[in-house]
């Protein structure tokens, strides 16, 4: 094969795109919308979610057999789109391949470094995520005179599953989880896990006005397009009518993952197949 | 080895006992209570937990490596403390072993089959045990005039593990749960998931006075007594000094499964060891 061949071929190789469930689907909404030419292969680890209170030697074991999975696919570049992955295994994945890898926490860590004023940040995530540390250690990477506050929120997720986006116990759970990061008077805070955006107007309501959230999935997808404009991986044109643009794989229960995903990403998922992960 | 010594040595055996997670500490705790001098290895798959949002095919998987691991430990018997395992595995173990095999569920079905007068049951539980319709099918099975109505809690485990065991936010969530419950005059409720007894007095307080609640967990420890007895295995005498009468095992994060273990279990527990169950 010619060398420019090869080339248009890998730019129109799909994207891979991991979480541990459901929540990196809100990442994959904002590539779609983003960068809508690319096509995306999405994995969710239903059979072990959730990741948050996990250990990061079983994160890291379950990302990489994902990762071997996703390689199978023929992506030509990788999503962690899962915070206590993200977290966890990023440093170990990116060493391992030769494809451009990507987290969502250093992409959100950045767009809180500028946007804060008063040097105050406030970060909430799983248990495993705070517990890492990792969006301190970015941010004060980029300025280490930024004060960071972890909270961990390990109700959010549940409530958000059971349907309760908007309901006064969500509003109570959300006000004793934040109380402290008003108490300290944070002026921005990253939505540090995947479903949280999903009771973003609880949050905003609770935190005011003067108070930046900073959705990782956003700015995420946003270095990607970049990443992959400097790589000269961008998908030129749409993939043809007929072409599997997105296509869905999970670990378990591929109905429920269905109805979840339909019900964030706004048009139908056709089919979500069921792989053996372990066998990775 | 004679044939006596043998039996001698059977009786000395361990019992294993395994739940997804923390959650079946509750009914190890009752055994422990019951029959002192029974030794328990435990197994809990805090790498894999929660079961009850996964698949039957899943579930299944996840059983049958964790018993292969605790026949590995030459147990004598085995204890599915884990509603949604007894719901989805317990009759294709049972077929593989030729030692006792216990679930969770028979043993709170019979009493409450037992315990009610006006022939309304409700059990509360995770979807997954909801959804196999299991205890209705042995209540009924036992007198099928019985009606049974389940009702999925899926906040409850979370809620218990943040810890929020007397709390107006669970109080709030219980009222929603169980109102349907009231409205239809049940007068028998089963506790269906490990966690529920930790929230028993809530549960109770809520449901009222003449509503009688089945723990599981207990009637189980009470019925693997009877079974070991008639088939001889009871322990006759305590084990000797300084020999590991319980052992607990995990597959993922044994420092937090201790923190919670000590919390149930009321007395120590020096070690948990990490196993890795998917090679089993």
């Amino acid at each position: 094969m010619s060398a420019k061949r090869e080339q248009t071929e890998r730019k129109s190789a799909p994207i891979g795109v991991f979480d541990s469930g459901v929540g990196g689907l809100t990442v994959a909404r904002e590539i779609m919308r983003q960068i809508p030419n690319e096509r995306l292969v999405y994995f969710g680890d239903t059979a072990r979610v959730p990741y948050g209170n996990k250990s990061k030697e079983t994160v890291t074991k379950f990302s990489r057999q994902i990762v071997r999975f996703l390689e199978t696919q023929n992506v030509k570049a990788i999503v962690v789109a899962c915070n206590t992955a993200s977290a966890y295994a990023l440093d170990e994945i990116e060493q391992e391949l030769d494809i451009p890898v990507i987290g969502v926490v250093k992409p959100g860590a950045k767009v809180a470094a500028q946007a804060t004023r008063n040097g105050k940040v406030g970060v909430i995530a799983t248990a495993g995520t705070i517990s890492s540390k990792i969006y301190t250690e970015y941010i004060q990477g980029i300025n280490p005179d930024i004060y960071v506050v972890g909270k961990a929120c390990p109700l959010f997720v549940p409530l958000v599953e059971e349907g309760l986006l908007k309901d006064p116990v969500t509003d109570e759970i959300a006000m004793r989880y934040l109380s402290e990061l008003k108490d300290i008077d944070i002026d921005t805070l990253i939505l540090g896990c995947t479903h949280y955006p999903l009771i973003r107007s609880t949050i905003g309501r609770i935190m005011g006005e003067h108070v930046t959230l900073v959705n990782p999935a956003y700015e995420t997808a946003r270095e990607l397009k970049e990443l992959l404009e400097k790589e000269d991986l961008l998908n030129p044109m749409e993939p043809a009518l007929g072409t599997n643009q997105y296509q869905f794989y999970v670990s378990d229960a591929a109905d429920k993952f269905k109805t979840f995903a339909n019900s964030i990403l706004k048009y139908g998922i056709l089919s979500a197949k069921i792989i053996n992960i372990e066998e990775y």
